[in-house]
């Protein structure tokens, strides 16, 4: 059997998998990693409305004692949107390209990983694979759901690589080992509806809410922790309720995300906010969702591992970057030290998403490389 | 013939004149105003999407120079809403009250108006009847298009009873000498749409906004001016572009309403607005729509008279208001001195809309009793 990275990239596009379906892509890797000696656990985690979410574990462990090396991933995709010129699930494959959702974030990378282990000679320690069904989605049952298993097998990676499309410009320019903590919050400050003509028979939250709006933008939550730049509150919605020119309305609310470096935690920042709606829009509800705290990977020679393979393979020094947006890093640090490398990431989440045949196959060859130096 | 004040008030309500629809309502009066030697015109003004609107001047000159006296009203309503006991259009009389739509603005007041010019005898100056079919819409081809007619009839009133509900908890007890100003404003405060990870590619438009609503809500326009109380300014709606809670917004918008004394103007108002925008939310747009300016009738006799008519029928002195809403008022006092009396207002624009029987009875001979005082 030979493992091309494009037809097994795909073989997994083929696969309607968005999230938190996962629509056969699990089977196909079971397919192709049993062969290579993997044991495989595809297991199914979770209720409504968060689940259920479908994940594999594949482990291959040598005779000698040696490090446990990780690769994650997800299999899931989000909707593909409208506009494409393709059914984004028929992945077309030009002379320089493969177009459909999922391309680059990530089927691409699981393809190269997958196609990387071929010829991998491992006669110490432990490989696995953690494919988790739900990233693009709530997650509630996707990673975590795998580190609970990993822990009650007592089978923690000594060092995790996921594959997130972190290059930018060219692959193999950016690597990520770390990344902020996101939080977001709804806000909702009480009124009582009434006639503009009549205000001191109504409560406007309007002038309250736009007040706290202003102070809370105006907050400065630090200035910087590098690597990680300063944390960054962003008002993402505001609104009232809209009777017409002639009412006061009854409600008004606002929606923010706070992203943050290791300053904060998210439960503080919530604290932080219900503070300053307290002074300047009493009665304002908060409610919050922390998506994830920050984390950074330092001092651990997977960073210069990766960084020297993607050096050999490319001869590109990647950046090492704590920017974007969220991953399953944010589940995963707290097992082991957590880097990120794989596909450019133009094209992720967008109509048209494609990634390069070449980046595909300079990938495989970055994997292999990384692996070759964990099990050196 | 003898007219019935709720007979006439029966029949108007009858008819479904839905702003801005007459519905059948300017011709019963023509039929009633006909015989009392009234000269009936009948007109029609304006194009889509403010007109057309029918409005209906009548008028009676006697032999001998005198006063022109006129009464104004509207014959349109507001839609009915849901949850009326019985057809909003089909009156109920009961012992003590009638039950539709307009009962009390303002059908009732020109059932009682036009059942009081029984008997009257009038051997000089003018009496008028100026009877618009849109007061509760844009207004555009109402009041002001009649105003334009009386104009080019060179047929100027010295002095206007408008027949609107002034009256709060007794038939009576309040008369309305002036009205504040009323002034709509828009508010549009452009951003660029973004990633929150990526706030920097980006310009929420939220935190300017916010600042802005909160400044507008913080002006102290005056401290009054008597008898009118202080202008007031208050944010009707605000609301941005949704997203997602990943998403900076690319636009925030707010509504506001003024209600205002002399000491401001509707365009003055206007420019404060846009120099408050220029400093705390660059680029906003601000779109206004003057409603009316105030105005006040003071040192003229109509004010005692009026007074002296409503103390003499229902033994109250009534209190001088400037209180409350818009009315046509705020057009027709730039003819002539003004005054606003009617029937209690508290159902007025509700479901269930009614009046008291012996207030439409009490208010024809309070009505009976103006006409005499001015006529003597």
């Amino acid at each position: 059997m030979s493992l091309d990275p494009v037809d097994l990239t795909a073989k997994l596009i083929a696969c309607p998998s968005v999230t938190p379906r996962e629509a056969g892509t699990l089977t196909l890797l079971t397919e192709w990693l049993k062969p290579l000696g993997f044991e495989c656990h595809h297991f199914v985690r979770g209720e409504t409305p968060d689940g259920p979410v479908e994940n594999l574990i594949a482990v291959r462990k040598a005779a000698q004692p040696g490090p446990h090396f990780a690769f994650a991933g997800h299999v899931d995709v989000v909707p593909p949107g409208e506009g494409w010129d393709s059914d984004p699930f028929h992945p077309v494959i030009t002379d320089t390209e493969i177009i459909g959702r999922g391309a680059t974030d990530m089927k691409g990378a699981i393809g190269a990983f997958v196609a990387a282990l071929e010829g991998i000679e491992q006669d110490k320690g432990t490989l696995s694979l953690l494919i988790t069904g739900d990233e693009e989605g709530p997650a509630v049952y996707g990673t975590r759901a795998i580190i609970d298993e990993l822990e009650t097998q007592s089978l923690i990676p000594d060092m995790c690589l996921i594959g997130e499309p972190s290059s930018v410009d060219r692959l193999g320019d950016t690597i990520k080992h770390g990344r902020r903590g996101s939080v977001n919050m709804w806000l909702e400050t009480p009124g009582h509806q009434g006639h503009v003509a009549y205000p001191h028979l109504a409560d406007n939250p309007i002038p309250k809410l736009a007040r706290l709006a202003f102070e809370l933008d105006a907050l400065v939550l630090d200035h910087g922790d590098p690597p990680f730049q300063a944390s960054n509150l962003e008002l993402t919605l505001i609104e009232s309720d809209d009777g017409s020119t002639g009412i006061i309305p009854g409600q008004a609310r606002a929606r923010l995300n706070v992203r943050f470096n290791r300053h904060h935690s998210g439960e503080a920042l919530v604290k932080k906010v219900e503070e300053l709606a307290a002074i300047h829009a009493p009665g304002t509800k908060v409610e919050a969702k922390i998506s994830g705290e920050a984390f950074l990977t330092r001092d651990h020679h997977i960073i210069d591992l990766v960084s020297d393979a993607v050096n050999e393979e490319t001869g590109l020094t990647p950046e090492r970057s704590t920017g974007g947006g969220t991953s399953d890093g944010r589940f995963l640090h707290r097992l082991c030290p957590v880097i990120e490398f794989g596909l450019p990431n133009a094209t992720m989440h967008k109509v048209g998403e494609r990634a390069a045949l070449s980046d595909i196959r300079e990938l495989t060859a970055i994997y292999r490389n990384v692996l070759k130096r964990v099990f050196a």
